[in-house]
């Protein structure tokens, strides 16, 4: 019998459902770097259309969907990106813009709620013509939802500014949407609606909507021919990719309507631990499937917190020295919510 | 009813067998990223073994298999690495070790038989400690089989000498081994052996084996290691990988099997082209399954041909602007390499 | 007869003394990129001794200085580096230590007194072994004095904890110190003391000291070493270098000298500036040669203000878009002083 | 008494006349960064004049005057530039060009004379548009006179086919142009009408011209404006370089008619040599102020002919394992070749 483990970790845990497993055993594909692939051709028209772009391209993660992205804005050497402090382009994903990408990345503070203010954008653009002494700003960058403000939702109205403020510098606004669609769910509001200033978006196929492997781009098809070429100079090109684009559209088509579920039990979960005087959770600001809570008690170390719950099959992951970080998704039932809690409880 | 096609553009166009899909539809898959996928770390093991190495790593394409190599090998600025003038990562890879990875090639000549001249690459070797002048080699790369040498084989004695070049001149020595197995059937070599004297070596799983995703790279535990960060960073880390994985052993559980088969084929296309007047073609220089050959009728264009040819569900690529390259692949029937024989010869 | 122009636009303005231009009529000079320039060795020698460290390496400038010790620094692919949020380099050179050199930045906030939170400088750094997910901290960089705010001087006794910080983690620290001579002036503590902690110093020549060109770096031997092939590699290698390396030396011997004389004028700027009322000085903030000030009347522009000063042979440059910059040097007078107050009194 | 060296190492070994001191001491100067440097500007608006260019910028090296030139032109990621593959740029700076600038080299046979075929610039040219595999060609650079091909000249009209080639194809045309002056007196034509053809010149001021230091590159105005921000980035950009400038004025007037005279002292040091058996030198081939010759005592290595010379106080370099480099310059007189033989035929 295999033991049930309840995996708070990520909502890149996911496995594939039968439908995906069905849909890979199924898929009809050929040769993509020929451009030949018919699954991988109508996932991307798919996804286009649903972003409200004109062209998507699929990526083998979200590190490259970002890593993609940023490049072919800034693909003249000596260009500066505006990106959050606390943003995960500029935290979790190697500094690769700049490693790789020769991007100089300058950063703004990023808010409580996600948002940068936009003041302190508008004074980092540094773009005069014929200027010695600094790179020119090319890009702006937002997160929606903001992994580690919590997963705090960007509105459209906060997003449209940024895109007037982009469209009167001449800079290009891409969001990295790896939870695009957990935020238009908590918002209410279209995902093409939220990310219409944008002139790129990353999504994520394999975090909450629960593929198993990939993300997308979209953009303009000038924007995606360029990106096609950079995504087969890094090594993303693939050949019959079909087979995942098949489990990404079951995953696009079954998940989104379950992600107002996940911020439920997250609401739910995160309730649940503010009754437990170690711990400090503030349930108000938990929009969408992540719960951020802070450790009262110095006697309790997240690590240790971790191993103990392990040990109950219960999976998550430290957020900082103090603090932890329960990430839901729709593996997790009502009930793994409630065991969990007894779980934490009890330690 | 679907028309049969002949698809001899490249090995990479073969699609998913039924038993390759229904190992997807039916891997236990983690997390790969989180180091949790059992597919995966099942699937690199067995091909760290076969390929006589520690450790393996699965990655998204041979791009990023060859770039992650170089990198890993070059990992120091001003990094020089020698490699053949026509080799696949010279000429195909969109100069990525460079432009991506700032690493200066430097070429040497390939001989028609894909080697180089052992001589040549010692003179191009530039090492000498606090020269002020030059780059540092580090790195010599082969390509076994050959691609653009007509899919030549490097035997195991030509690799053992450069091997022992770059052993006492300090530096690594990476095999470009996309079609490693190619080279190891028609050579009649067991595959580690053939790559003994390489510090790392990349295979392509979605060539000839037939995996519809894929390439793997092997060498040492801490080449590995390294490789697996630089893969996170190129974005090539992905969530449950297994799928992929689950598909591309049963690519090599059954298809290195077949790789002789591919050569007969290719023999037996080489010699019905010899007999076409407007062709030439050196038969005994198709050691694997390539054929490549060239047109001696000027009003005859390669372009022209492959549309032609096309009319009639025969797929094929031009070489260069008065030769042709006809690959085979285990989904190629001895009939369907006799009909393209006839589409031709009725050119 | 030629009007005398007061210029206070940077230290950097300063033209070359009688006994400078002598010296570069006089030098003893040969290829130094041979290795052979007796002036320059000399220079060198003499630069390496006065701060303390093994070696030193004559560079054409400041943005060469700094840029060649944070890449020698972070030589591996990969590296992140921690720096003020205000520094000189990140703001002011281009970017180039991303855009050029692949290193990711990672900022610190800048205290007005140009110091860094030790407890922010331990939380920016990721070194763990193995990490998949962010580059490796290899670096840590100081300004003394720090420009942005105010010429503030760093104490060796903060500079020492950074650099145990540096040391107890494994990382390097660099001293950006293009006014390093006017921090050891101001706080009376000899300029070797001052970098005791630092594994490399960019010293700029070309500021108060006077000289027309150059920054001198020093370091340990091994640093040097790499240091001159990266000068070489960006094109700082230059020949007869002596003929600039002979003003730089008298630069040093005559003016270091001088440089109290710079702060005691810049206070009297601060002083004079003080009372009048359109402006906001803090006399107290102005430790060496330089004087920020607001413009307090929303009707004056820096821009506007500086066109004015112009016509009255006084240079200065606006600090941003509410304030000014004035920065003094060994040709300015007391009476220059005057002259300009009187001038800005005026306006 | 000091001993007269008689330095045919390079013509980089020459030191500044009276002429150039006086002048250096003497020169009106100001800061160069801030765009106000008087002698920098009349000396490069000198150059400009004299090379038919629109613009000339002065830069520290000739390094850095091929690298910011190849950057300027490839300034997009993802750039190729065609080059010689004896050239000094690929061969002798670092590789910079990759390294530092990520573009990405792909080189042409040089033949003895220093050309590339143009057959084989044509074949080697990829940039059309969309193309997934290769970099996009966006240059083509040449060297003249060509130092590795025995300082050999290449004429207006293969330099003009070669600038049909580059705009035919939507190319851009460098220079490599350390000794153009060289290759414009021993070719009879002028300096302008040699380069007329190109996108960009580098010209070095510090070898046969004599001048310190310095480099200088010629374009048109838009290319210099992008030039300058480079050569911020690479640490370029200096202070009062009217200094150096000013003896680069002297050298380019005094010397330029200098060089017939070391063409002819090359000719006799080669007719002397081709009478010393051990020898084989081809004085046909002496087009200029280089003289490359062959050992053909197989007791006699290089290295140890330099070490004896060195005694007698003449200095050289070995060109390769079997052959010696002796270089002219206005330094050498008609006795020190003679010396330098009699030294060369007594070992």
């Amino acid at each position: 019998m295999v033991t049930k483990v309840v995996d708070l970790r990520s909502d890149t845990v996911t496995k594939p459902t039968e439908a995906m497993r069905a849909a890979m055993a199924a898929a009809d594909v050929d040769d993509d770097v020929l451009g030949a692939d018919p699954t991988a051709q109508r996932f991307e028209a798919e996804m286009a259309k649903l972003m409200g772009k004109e062209a998507a391209l699929f990526v083998p993660s979200g590190t490259m969907a970002n890593l993609v992205s940023v490049l072919v804005h800034c693909d003249v050497r000596g260009s500066e990106v505006i990106l959050g402090d606390n943003s995960h382009i500029h935290i979790y994903e190697n500094g690769g813009i700049s490693t790789i990408g020769g991007v100089h990345p300058r950063t703004v503070k990023n808010n409580p709620d996600g948002t940068m203010d936009i003041d302190k954008i508008v004074a980092a653009i540094r773009n005069r013509a014929g200027a010695l002494l600094y790179p020119t700003t090319r890009l702006i960058c937002l997160e929606n939802t903001h992994a580690n403000c919590g997963g705090k939702c960007l509105s459209a109205e906060y997003t449209d500014k940024v895109g007037e403020v982009a469209k009167s510098h001449g800079l290009k606004l891409h969001i990295d949407g790896a939870r695009i669609f957990n935020a238009s769910v908590a918002l209410g509001v279209p995902v093409d609606r939220l990310v219409k200033a944008a002139d790129s978006v990353s999504v994520c196929l394999s975090k909450g909507l629960g593929a198993p492997v990939g993300s997308v781009i979209v953009g303009s098809q000038a924007f995606i021919d360029k990106a096609k070429i950079l995504r087969k100079t890094l090594g993303g090109g693939m050949r019959q990719i079909g087979v995942v684009c098949a489990a990404a559209y079951v995953a696009v088509r079954d998940t989104v309507g379950k992600l107002a579920d996940d911020h439920r039990k997250a609401k739910a979960l995160a309730e649940g631990l503010k009754k437990i005087k170690q711990f400090k959770v503030d349930s108000a600001s938990v929009e969408t499937n992540m719960v951020f809570f802070d450790i009262m008690d110095p006697r309790i170390s997240p690590d240790r917190l971790c191993q103990v719950l392990e040990q109950r099959n219960v999976l998550a992951m430290p957020a900082s020295s103090k603090s932890m970080r329960f990430v839901l998704h729709y593996q997790i039932s009502d009930s793994d919510v409630k065991y969990a809690l007894t779980c934490v409880e009890s330690y």
